[in-house]
């Protein structure tokens, strides 16, 4: 099971593969792709060819997303939003399931413990990829942790996955031409 | 000139293309795609898909988008965003210039008056069109009605592209690879 985790962001975005390997956790690739101060649609460009160019690399089965809810301000939320919009499109375009998890799930399900500082989280993250230390930058950490939430809850994700739709809103399209 | 306005949403997305003709506007197709409840990956291609299909086939100069600061609260921020992002992908891919406008300067342009019911603003876009009547669903009339406020105020574009970039976060790529 190959599993690339997901930090996205408008100025910079993380990201993880992590390989299950026996019982042994093992990471192929990690890092952290910067965007250009510019307009969004630059940004979202790059967004989107790198997570196209990750997807076709490292061919995950499963690209894992933190699912945040409170964010410091709708303006983060909104950019965040933007970053996450073309990263769930370029997923589904290459037919790649998605998971996604909440902060507290990602910290519980690496270090046990729910409310774990962001260090702690690191740490663990280093031990069970058997890295000598933390990876950096810290978004990199952060998509790897969530990459290593998903092996290690996979069980449920099915569960996890239809709490994604939204059921808020009717389907069907309503369209009118003029000329 | 012509102008794609967009009101994006990830249940529903309006639309309008409005044309200068001398010093007339017309509208030559305005409408609402509305997404099935489900996974937002597959509600994010569905609107990426419709946004290429509009580009495509009603060839606009720009496209212009409402810019919102303030959302009743972060969950909406945060959907609208993830819409918002593949609707500002579409249009970079598709080589298109993107206009944003805030609400009140879109009520000014339409009605002369920044604060503006949204009832007001609707039957002023007809008027402005020549349509018979306010143009329907909602979302139509407010895509439309970004798209009469780039028409009137297209001089200043240049000035507000200038303020779509982002300059909080540094420029380059951060990348490590582990085998």
């Amino acid at each position: 099971m190959r599993v690339l985790g997901i930090d996205p962001g408008i100025g910079r975005m993380g990201y993880g593969l992590v390989r299950s390997q026996g019982n042994r956790l093992r990471t192929e690739d990690y890092g952290c792709v910067e965007t250009r101060p510019g307009p969004t649609g630059d940004r979202l460009v790059r967004i989107y060819e790198k997570m196209q160019e990750l997807l076709q690399n490292l061919n995950p089965d499963v690209v894992a997303v933190e699912q945040l809810f409170f964010y410091r301000n709708v303006t983060t939320a909104f950019h965040v939003g933007q970053a996450r919009g073309v990263v769930l499109l370029a997923a589904r375009q290459a037919e790649t399931a998605v998971a996604e998890y909440t902060p507290m799930q990602v910290k519980q399900a690496v270090t046990g413990y729910g409310s774990a500082e962001k260090g702690q989280v690191q740490r663990m993250v280093a031990m069970l990829l058997g890295l000598p230390a933390p990876p950096r930058p810290d978004d990199a950490a952060d998509a790897l942790a969530v990459a290593i939430c998903h092996l290690h809850t996979a069980p449920t994700m099915a569960l996890v996955r239809g709490r994604n739709g939204d059921d808020r809103f009717p389907a069907g399209e309503n369209r009118r031409s003029e000329s």
